[in-house]
């Protein structure tokens, strides 16, 4: 049974009439195969599944979306081997943050051609080590950036990151990343004085955009600064259109992965024409793991605190410092189904095993789940594929980091 | 030098005349062998170095100031193993949180006695592994956790865990545990029908309390819990005061320890009088490690974003995901050094090194940093023994969890 916030509990009837349906095409077939999973394997909790079979199919579906594009796979949202050397097989190239992530991804496989160093906050000798290995493509967003690639990496291909606006994002970027676009003129400018190739202007509308117009907005910005650049003499070849496609699985709906696509291709030729030359990239996460992950815990505790209190506590073997932490604020709402689905529900607060507060997974939100639940029972998060495994604590209250399962 | 939130900054000059200096006594001592080691050992930033010393002092000072307790630390805190043998030889007890906790502190030496299983959200299995071990000191505050007891650790001593209020503590800790007087007494009177000692009754006045006077608020509702549950012939044997001693060295000011001990000693003469036959006990962690710990990371980047940008942003190797997890919605203000101490100061935005908003140190509290700091230079954290390793991500970016030294 499906279990939903209680914004959809409290106006829909029944239950399944909501945004997403668990029954939906390819999540049927990759539930089908996580359940079997499970059922034969006797797993510990709380542990995370990944259904390597549905990542590939992501990655093929937004590669035919969009044609054009070179899709560079946001390590970070997971790492997992498996995941990796999937995507090294599909053919993707990566986006990486770290020396970590650029050994495992040539480890599996990948040419240093085919990754992008795209974290804008790098140590100088981590640039050498990159440059050493092969790579020639770095991001940067500020001048002692830029100097430090051009002292580390001679001669490489830069992108500057131009700030643009994060509206409509569940996970918005903040002013931590990009600079503004008289910024990126003058930086572009300095890194042909100091020898770099200025090669393209890259942006992030924020991790789970709900607006499909967003890139089209920062596509503008990105043409005014390929035109001043010209003025000057600069030709940037390419365009990086960052990450921020969404998962469609989680709680919250979001318009289809073709909207988004078809909305980004419409913006490329409405900017740039149809016979444009750039070098087009993105940098999806999310939309290739999110959707293939299930994230299973178990019930450790059902509790009422006071005897009018109106809330039962679920407390579960999983929470913010091992798995959901991006439920954070409540920014991300899973969609959760549990071992007793079928029978009456009612509503609850969801909270993690450990000693903190902040453990707490959710509270404002209304999840509403079988009143017969007790210790011992399953609870599975659906698209808990991103940004789960990788953020896990090391040992918080003693509790080891989640385990992940790759099939 | 010593630098701090710019609340001090803008009111106070010189920027010693703050609330705590980095000269004060222990902490002079302790600085001076950190940095000694740091200067003798080139070790990887960003680490955390804990002064053992300092530990040991820490804990025979409470001991000292509250003669009648019975210190449990709280090994969530810092569960490093030179933290936990330190505590053994000093001969403290410990309050364990999970199976690799209990583990964790029998291998180091405490016996089964000396361990309170503390958490009220537990496995079955769980709890019959500590009894399994020969714990028999368990904590609930509901009754499904305490028929888990019944059947898994049967015969043991039980607390009930009272909730109470946390205003004052900097790290609240909600309704997430505790339950209401009402409940506390019905639960106590099953725990004897099912055959468990009813034990005690603890609370928790929230982590970092900044007001001293919270203790006896709480105390006052133990007193009329332990009344009411005389009149059902059962008589409480101990009180557990929980955590919420401060840390002394965080750049907000709070009371010395000495005045919460007073505060403390006061409360338990004038609720229970002078010669009171209870069982004392008290959980202290930050009020340990939390000043015995200093975290040093190096600066990665220092940036401005757009030529009218007021505040240079500082991204450091450290950040939310490994080491500085309490600066969440800037719950906790470190006091910060650097390595160009001394030179005139700015108004900074400090962040970590990874591609994730959400990892920003400090952007509301205004610190205030050397002009003239740039990537490559040192910057410590003061006060970071506490919930800082133990929280850090297993690998978010493919950053590696923070090293611990002690020394």
């Amino acid at each position: 049974m499906h279990l939903h916030p209680a914004r959809s509990w409290r106006h829909c009837q029944p239950q399944f009439s909501t945004v997403w349906s668990l029954q939906g095409s390819h999540h049927g077939a990759q539930m089908q195969r996580i359940q079997a999973f499970l059922n034969e394997n006797n797993v510990h909790t709380p542990c995370l599944i990944i259904d390597l079979d549905q990542v590939r199919r992501n990655y093929d579906e937004l590669q035919r979306l969009l044609p054009r594009m070179s899709v560079f796979y946001a390590v970070k949202a997971n790492p997992a081997p498996e995941v990796i050397r999937t995507l090294v097989e599909a053919g993707s190239s990566f986006d990486v943050a770290s020396v970590p992530e650029i050994n495992l991804c040539l480890e599996l496989g990948a040419t240093p051609a085919r990754l992008s160093y795209g974290s804008t906050i790098k140590k100088e000798r981590d640039i050498s080590y990159a440059y050493s290995r092969g790579i020639r493509l770095f991001a940067f967003d500020s001048e002692e950036e830029l100097l430090k690639i051009s002292r580390a990496a001679p001669g490489s291909l830069v992108f500057c990151r131009l700030a643009v606006r994060n509206d409509g994002a569940l996970c918005p970027l903040h002013a931590k990343f990009g600079c503004s676009q008289t910024m990126a003129e003058d930086l572009m400018r300095l890194a042909r004085h100091v020898g770099l190739v200025p090669y393209g202007a890259s942006f992030h509308v924020g991790s789970q955009q709900t607006c499909v117009g967003q890139w089209d907005a920062a596509l503008s910005r990105v043409k005014s600064l390929l035109a001043t650049l010209q003025e000057h003499s600069i030709d940037l070849q390419a365009v990086n259109l960052g990450g921020g496609l969404p998962a469609q699985g989680y709680a919250d709906a979001v318009p289809a992965v073709s909207e988004y696509t078809d909305a980004i291709n419409r913006a490329i030729v409405g900017h740039f024409g149809a016979r444009n030359a750039l070098l087009l990239m993105i940098e999806p996460g999310r939309a290739i793991v999110a959707d293939a992950g299930v994230l299973q815990a178990e019930v450790v505790l059902v509790a009422r605190k006071s005897n009018d209190d109106c809330k039962r506590w679920v407390y579960l073997d999983a929470g913010r410092f091992n798995g959901l932490a991006e439920t954070l604020d409540e920014a991300i709402a899973y969609n959760i189904t549990t071992s007793r689905d079928g029978e009456e529900t009612e509503p609850v607060i969801l909270a993690g095993p450990t000693c903190d507060s902040v453990d707490v997974i959710y509270e404002k939100k209304e999840y509403s789940l079988p009143v017969g639940l007790r210790a011992g029972d399953l609870v599975q998060f659906h698209s808990t594929g991103a940004y789960t495994a990788s953020y896990a604590s090391v040992a918080f209250n003693g509790f080891p980091p989640i385990q992940t399962y790759c099939i």
